[in-house]
């Protein structure tokens, strides 16, 4: 393989735009450190925050051209879409009630879509997008992240392989803390807690969503039948906080589905068992190099990214030799230094060459 | 904070060349990802393989300018110093023989360095260096890389806070199988193998020096006496594959230190417990973002990146919120996919507008 | 305390007898260390088999006395009723359709009872059982063998202590795969999978019942309301081997019970987490001698037997230092009660004959 | 295999006395547990404290017969060998300082002997203690308890099976905290601080000692060279509390050793890796039912006691089904060894008297 593949095909970076994850935001920073690790995108514009001066300033810090800085996301889109040098695609990040709008515009307009989960609000929006899809042939991509662990990859490769049998039992988890303390005060006006914009069931928007693509991911399995109950714990809150269910897949298999963001003092331990007739596999978010194979009537083994055993689908998704987690470039990153004096700008501004 | 404070100081990113680090190699894409992760560096040119033709390819591939590809490492330094847009860092990965005059000469040209450990393969070499950086007030980073792991900061700001008390009793290890298997072809001539390339003994080069780092990373602690037995345990193998070592700290404490590359089936564990007056701390880089501490008298505790507990040290080096793994964005970049075919370059070449 | 307290009390150790746990058996051969392991106990008759050479050769290898060596479960009540030195109790262990009777000819005789789990096989025997229980004043106990962990102790403790504050979430899983490899040849006429024997829900009588009983007992709740699938995933089989259900506890709060026998490869997989408004706990049969306290916004704390923190119920149930763990017929042996008032060595003393 | 081996062997229980372990001890009332639980040994006299008065209150307690209450070690050994039905064997927990005296005398009545480690203060005294050993035919054991943890005596099974090839690496360590905390109050004139006592190195007497068994009951080598630092962390204390080797084994493996108790904060980590040329064992005290198997170039495994892979040696040492953990006076009791031979029925029977 080449060393940058998306040149060796293009003779370029694609081109991305941002739409949210500005200052404080969690996702967006992940977002422009994914996008960059591979070389394989140039962000050129974005939009960081609906308060445009606010999101002037952030474009300005990310060093963006004066010429693709815009004050909305519809002006990005038609911009872009007119210059020759233009977007290849859009990456959104903002709250839920704007995923419909902002894909819809960006698929109309020729623009490939990275959209975050939940995809829309409603049913009916979704399937309207999926409509759009099909008929542009674009390319819309959910960011069930998840599945880009190269355990939960090995995990599908495994069970595809046959190497569980047929699958009988589906235990999956998403357990969180982070919402469980009733004092914590959050921003006033918080779009989570608002189910007109974050949507009917936050945790089911939030974890939920991911707990149930990771269980299809994995088995390639679909729910059949649901028995559940979607509710709230925390007191004084007007959305969904927990939600259980027992399920019963389209080959027979059951399943136990529980997700929660008031579970006091729990990180995120998004967690899943897969069980057929020749063995199990376990893994667990908080610790992801780690996937345990359970086969019957033999020893279980750990298996670790690029380590003995490992499928394709799991290799092509680390950069990695075996036994260095995939926080080990993170690791070396904070190496890397900040600029020293000689080069700040002030000193930089008397001094025009080196 | 800004979005990137690099742009915010300088304007602009810094501007980085790459020596070594070309297709085949780990350590290459992953100074190559850590450079890009927080968008403050901009690879502008590289060296990747003595042979020009090999190195010409790969710099293309990686999408350099044409008229930064160079014939050679002294070629770059010359062109690049001379350019008023040159290079203002230089990241060397070469084989440990090159590092003396490589960072040498970047040093000569004002260019500040990143260089991979070991430093050089003598004493006298490595006092040469340190002379010549102190001269020139220039940046000289070696990359002791598992020392920006959010929790290895952690252990040195909770050392440094007084929460260990004295430190009393150090034990390290870092315990590989790469090089276990007497059976196993390396490439003809490799490098590691040849003690004139890459150094005295190979396992205090490759992984002895990480070990001897941490430890005083994190203890603040100077080894003052050291009595040891480095060797070769894999027969045929000119080159040391495992060392051991009991150490007197400067303060009094004791240690002990085991390092080696022939343990079979064990992949890539460094592990570092120490103990002072107050209580102990362990830490292994296979599970690197747990760090466990036991106080006196107390329950033991597991710390994690950003968790509760966090000092300014740790936190400073993690963009993550507690409870995802430093591979949490890597899981989401797997995500966002390669182009779609209708931007192909041979598409692009018939149709120039989108 | 005394070194042998039974003896204190009693001048004397309590005689029990075993009925059931004959050659082959692993829970016989558990109770019996049990029993002994305080040297509370002396066992000094028991019937081992329905086939009455086959128990009287077990008997023999025992060691019983030859006037104790008995043919049937009523002529050892009878004979043992009329004995000077009869026995103080009975430990039961036998397929689960003779717990009923066993346990009430022992409790008409005067004979405190241990018995194993499930109580009975229907629901009204169990309120005979216990009706008689509370006329005669005697002691009934079920082998509810995990809670003897110290740890779940400490649990419980720590919830009474008001540690986790207010209880709202509960999940617990018991997930084994001894039954589920179809192809695996039991003994024929095996008694777990005849519903008439075993009863009506091999998981729920087996491990299901554990389920419950480990949750009740840490939470201190009861279960209020249930929606449930229970059924079977292995072909061919008569009795239930999965079962799953969403819980509504007293308090309000939410639970997920899931039990298996059916997910190959996992071993004994009985866990608990349990969240309240001040924090979680976790605990897994597997590693027993680790619970997990994630206290809300404190760095989650691991709690080992008699370690740092450990409260009286736990530090009671268990022998041993911190660091040394404990083992399941430890567990169990905890189980095993004090001498009932009525045998205390000054009622005794007024009172020569039974 | 019947249900109790040894009453079919002897037609009754092995007659122990004990020395050592009275109210407060935690290793005496390990040892009655662990002698009882298999109901081999029934216990009939002993000593416990050099306190006649004390003694024979924890001697009553503990329910033996009058004429067997003693006031010395050597009246015991007296009296009893005189008796019909005397001691076959004496369990000797005493200080060190006193176990070459009880353990001579045992053997000079035809008294075989379980003692606890070290041996005895002095080479000399070891010597002749195996000389006389040697001289009588008596069986004497030391408790070198951590053997006897199924994993550990997998482990010694997997070597010998050749399943890790040759053995080139070995690392040993043995850390505690308890002596850590140098503000501790100690009973005074407690005999493990008094060197004259306790010997001339309370680490190495106390846990080298294991940590050296440990090593060569796995590898089967012996150590050849040894280079050493021993010695004291702690201030204020007269005996030493650390000790770190180089080991050279007598097949040319190199080795790492390391023990202390003044690692504040850890409980009882002893942990060895055993590296050979096809694999890696790795096993901790602490989860010792966990052994993991890491061999070249397959995923590493977990073996558990009885599961899938267990051989022989140590499929004997434990009574449990897979998943059901084991405990530490288990891993003791396996140490008592079954009846020698001049005890035998067969014997017996022609040889009314000792």
């Amino acid at each position: 393989m080449s060393l940058n593949p998306v040149i060796d095909m293009l003779g370029r970076r694609l081109r991305l735009a941002v739409i949210g994850g500005g200052t404080g935001s969690f996702i967006g920073a992940m977002h422009r450190q994914s996008a960059r690790r591979d070389d394989r995108y140039q962000i050129v514009t974005g939009i960081f925050s609906s308060d445009p001066a606010k999101s002037k300033k952030d474009a300005s810090e990310l060093g963006f051209e004066s010429d693709r800085i815009y004050s909305s996301v519809k002006e990005l889109y038609e911009k872009e879409s007119s210059r020759k040098d233009g977007i290849d695609a859009v990456a959104i990040m903002t709250p839920n009630d704007s995923h419909f709008d902002y894909s819809m515009w960006a698929l109309e307009r020729g623009i490939d879509v990275i959209c975050d989960k939940p995809m829309t609000n409603t049913l009916e929006e979704a399937e309207a997008l999926h409509k759009k899809v099909q008929e542009t042939g674009l390319v819309f991509c959910l960011t069930h992240n998840y599945t880009g662990y190269p355990m939960v990859r090995q995990a599908k490769a495994m069970v595809e392989a046959g190497e569980l049998g047929t699958i009988r039992l589906v235990q999956v988890e998403y357990v969180q803390g982070g919402k469980a303390d009733e004092n914590k005060v959050f921003p006033a006006g918080y779009w989570k807690f608002d189910p007109a914009r974050g949507g009917p069931s936050l945790v089911m928007g939030d974890i939920g969503s991911h707990a149930h693509n990771l269980t299809r991911f994995i088995t390639g399995l679909e729910v059949d039948e649901v028995s559940a109950e979607i509710g709230t714990i925390v007191p004084n809150r007007r959305v969904h906080d927990f939600g259980g269910a027992m399920l019963r897949f389209n080959n027979g298999a059951r399943g136990s589905f529980w997700v929660t963001q008031a579970a006091a003092g729990v990180e995120n331990c998004l967690r899943i068992r897969v069980s057929g007739t020749k063995g199990s596999l376990e893994w667990m978010q908080e610790i992801p190099q780690a996937l345990t194979f359970k086969p019957l009537g033999a020893p279980s083994e750990n298996r670790t990214p690029n380590g003995p055993g490992t499928l394709p689908l799991s290799a092509r998704c680390t950069r990695l030799v075996a036994g260095h987690p995939e926080g080990f470039p993170m690791a070396l990153q904070i190496f890397i230094p900040m600029p020293p004096k000689r080069l700040r700008r002030d000193v930089l501004a008397n001094k025009q060459t080196r």
